[in-house]
């Protein structure tokens, strides 16, 4: 066969779009995240609990599998006795089948939280993956409203304990009711203006982004942007439109005053701002004040899934976005009351609330504030081989590095070139290199090159000459003393 | 509709065969595991690397999807451009395709590490799931024995740190060109006598559970089982069976020097040979000694796919099995040298090695060894709800005991009857309860329940008159120093 007949038949080394690999520092970055967000969790009182990363589309619900084209927006497979199985595309699905499984034998409430890789079968983009980490609490079982204070309260200590400073952040909660009661109060309940009142809610949802005049515009007859393009907009008349702005333009400490003038009568409305109020109480008496809860009326998301409380958490400092220009960061995370869910097993309806954290998104912002840290040189030290039949006796101080909690490695490439060594060492962000030829060997000593000295020194190489006296990058000291010599280098770069 | 056709209509709240939940106790232990186990990987210089749970079909290899039936040992899906995906079935293919994509851009030799579960489409059974975790490592691109003999110190190393005491696991270690080697002197080589020479591996496979007597039945013509059952053997004349059984009956002392009589001038047999010796004198060096690694010709394991260097960790120490006998527990890992896998790829071959935990197995091996250890109270203190109206000053107390990094949560269900929150604390294994009703408010007290000294008196009852003297398990203490009394207790059921 042909060379290049082999080379087509071999399989090309790629990945699906929308997937990715995360390599070592990104992945010590995020598993310090999950350390720091299960600390809260925990002490919060919520128990883990991991269910597998696929089950039977049926039990997940929600994206139900046509007979052609099982994959719409989840990802399925089919089992040996032909039953769709699909990836879990949120932790919420699997913790519903979970708990209708089990309901007799739990604690109630049930509170447990999760953390894990959940699957969209969605077209990617930039920053948006087909696999992302989320990590979620959630109780089941309490149709008390402090369960509820409870999640904006574990979102901000949450972001604290990542440390996301005071005023970086803010957790938003809005009612289902309230809006629930201001389409009420404006003449648009009923199936039959379904539409025009989702064209109101994605108008509102814009109001970060557009302002109060977009938002009026769209509320309206449309708006047209920037490139021309008009957008038809939910057609309200004037009156309806002021009723609406009136509950989101009101400046915050107002909000529940200002809910309860524009909800009017509307019993929907009144058991919202009632909700609102008592949350508002129940974080205020936990000493979470406006700037880190906040009572916010524009946060209309996954409002077609929550039947009370929402909430948002938006961090609030500004990044580039891939034009260059400042936005805010946005959200990371939100949640909210679902009291629908386990019934679709059971058909009793079981009240739950819970907060979901897009851990893979808060690792870009958190990135976005840590931009300008430099790599530490976390890297193993290496033990290089000078002489090749003298393996076993680096292997030794290796071990011996090891021993002492010292991230150590023999140099494992082919040692016949030094150089490669060094450069392998420079490559894994090593702190220092260890060296023993013969010379040193007949002087019972060892060689040790600080890399992070060494690497300084050859950037400032015009004053190479006084550098070298003050500390230089390489010592030679006792064979006997290698442990304590290496430490004394590694703690000189950490800090 | 009636109900019972409604009920018909609801999902069944179920996992596919093979699939299981894991709930907080054995969640945390994994936990602090995978802690561990990262731990010693880190110290060994490795990287952490993460791949996606799934991969495009001919990328992960060796299951190759027929046309009608694509999940043969994998769990497959289309995407929609019609390709084959699958989800990963270990952790080495993966790693494969990531190394032949990024090949020049690593520092080589390449070092990762990485943790997950695996996924295989097989027949489930007891212990035996179609979701598990892996936890492997592996260095690409080294020729070097010694890398090898240093993926044998790290299985020893992290096997102990896991808390396995020396002498309650072995680290076993082959080579598939002693094998080889075995095979040419027995006169088996050649394609021929492949199912002949499979036959007589299977047979040494069992050496641990049949005897020598038993194995050397199945090297010859066969044996009876105690149930009447025959097995065909490998049919192999007496002197290849002596000459097999002289290399697998030495003494572990002895074994090198025995293969070395045993190989004759088999050049692949003396190769073999070198290369053990070499990982011997390493790890003796490292200061490994036979009760950890051992060199051991009856792994047999895995050899169709590994190309010299084999290792396999036992533990030694005996479980109850089904019938309640005791065996040995066995392997929780293994690994070798594989230096064709990147070469599906490029064609070029590229030096491979590494070592895989079976991390749900080795759990429950610890779970043997700990089985008599009494679970902790380590649930979150219960702050009852006596007065509802009081929530919000509930709350507080709940926030106080949260800050000073206490788990502590707020009774969130119906609390109108109090005996329910107290069962509710002792499910959810509470240290103790925060009662404050108004008799303490007055006197700006509260009750702590103590619920572990609480459980002791309920068991003593007969005595409780006397242990009510001694130690009460409610005290009532000031407001003001609930978050100190609280410590006080969990301290006292803390060691």
């Amino acid at each position: 066969m042909s060379k290049q007949k082999k080379d087509e038949q071999r399989p090309k080394p790629r990945l699906p779009r929308g997937l990715r690999d995360i390599e070592a520092s990104e992945l010590r970055q995020q598993q310090a995240m999950l350390v720091k967000i299960r600390e809260v969790y925990e002490r919060y009182g919520f128990e883990p609990l991991e269910t597998p990363a696929f089950e039977y589309t049926d039990a997940l619900g929600k994206f139900l599998p046509d007979q052609d084209r099982p994959n719409e927006g989840v990802f399925s497979l089919q089992d040996d006795d032909e039953q769709w199985m699909s990836l879990r595309y949120d932790l919420t699905a699997p913790l519903a089948r979970y708990v209708a499984q089990h309901f007799q034998f739990l604690a109630k409430p049930f509170r447990r939280y999760a953390a894990g890789y959940v699957f969209r079968n969605e077209k990617p983009g930039p920053g948006r993956f087909r696999q992302f980490m989320q990590f979620d609490a959630d109780t089941v079982g309490a149709e008390s409203v402090a369960a509820d204070a409870e999640m904006c309260m574990l979102a901000a200590d949450t972001l604290e304990a990542l440390g996301i400073k005071r005023g970086d952040y803010v957790i938003k909660v809005n009612n289902r009711k309230v809006l629930d009661g201001l389409r009420e109060v404006v003449g648009l309940s009923g199936e039959e203006h379904d539409a025009k009142w989702l064209v109101a809610m994605r108008a509102l949802d814009k109001l970060d982004r557009l302002g109060p005049n977009g938002v009026r515009e769209l509320l309206g007859k449309g708006r047209k942007d920037e490139s021309g393009d008009f957008t038809n907009g939910a057609d309200l008349d004037a009156t309806a439109i002021d009723t609406i702005m009136s509950v989101f333009d009101a400046a915050s400490g107002d909000r529940l005053s200002q809910l309860e003038a524009s909800l009017g009568d509307s019993p929907s409305g009144a058991a919202g701002r009632a909700e609102l109020q008592q949350i508002s109480d129940l974080v205020r008496s936990g000493g979470y004040g406006d700037d880190r809860i906040v009572i916010d009326p524009s946060v209309v998301r996954g409002l077609e899934y929550y039947t009370g409380p929402v909430f948002e958490a938006e961090l609030t400092f500004e990044v580039k976005d891939e034009k260059g220009h400042p936005v805010r960061f946005g959200s990371v995370g939100g949640g909210g009351r679902y009291d629908d869910l386990v019934a679709r097993f059971t058909g009793q309806k079981v009240p739950a609330t819970g907060f979901s954290i897009g851990v893979s998104r808060l690792q870009a912002a958190l990135n976005a504030l840590n931009k300008d840290k430099a790599a530490p040189a976390d890297g193993p030290v290496i033990v290089t081989v000078m002489e090749k039949e003298r393996t076993a006796d680096y292997q030794k101080m290796v071990q011996a590095l090891r021993a002492a909690g010292i991230r150590a490695e023999l140099y494992l490439g082919n040692p016949k070139k030094f150089g490669k060594q060094l450069e392998y060492a420079d490559k894994r962000n090593s702190p220092c290199v260890v060296i023993q030829g013969s010379d040193e060997l007949a002087a019972g000593q060892v060689t040790l090159k600080d890399l992070v000295e060494g690497a300084k020194a050859a950037e400032a190489i015009k004053d190479h000459e006084a550098w070298r006296e003050q500390r230089p990058a390489q010592v030679t000291v006792n064979a006997a003393d290698l442990v304590a010599e290496v430490k004394k280098i590694i703690a000189r770069h950490t800090d």
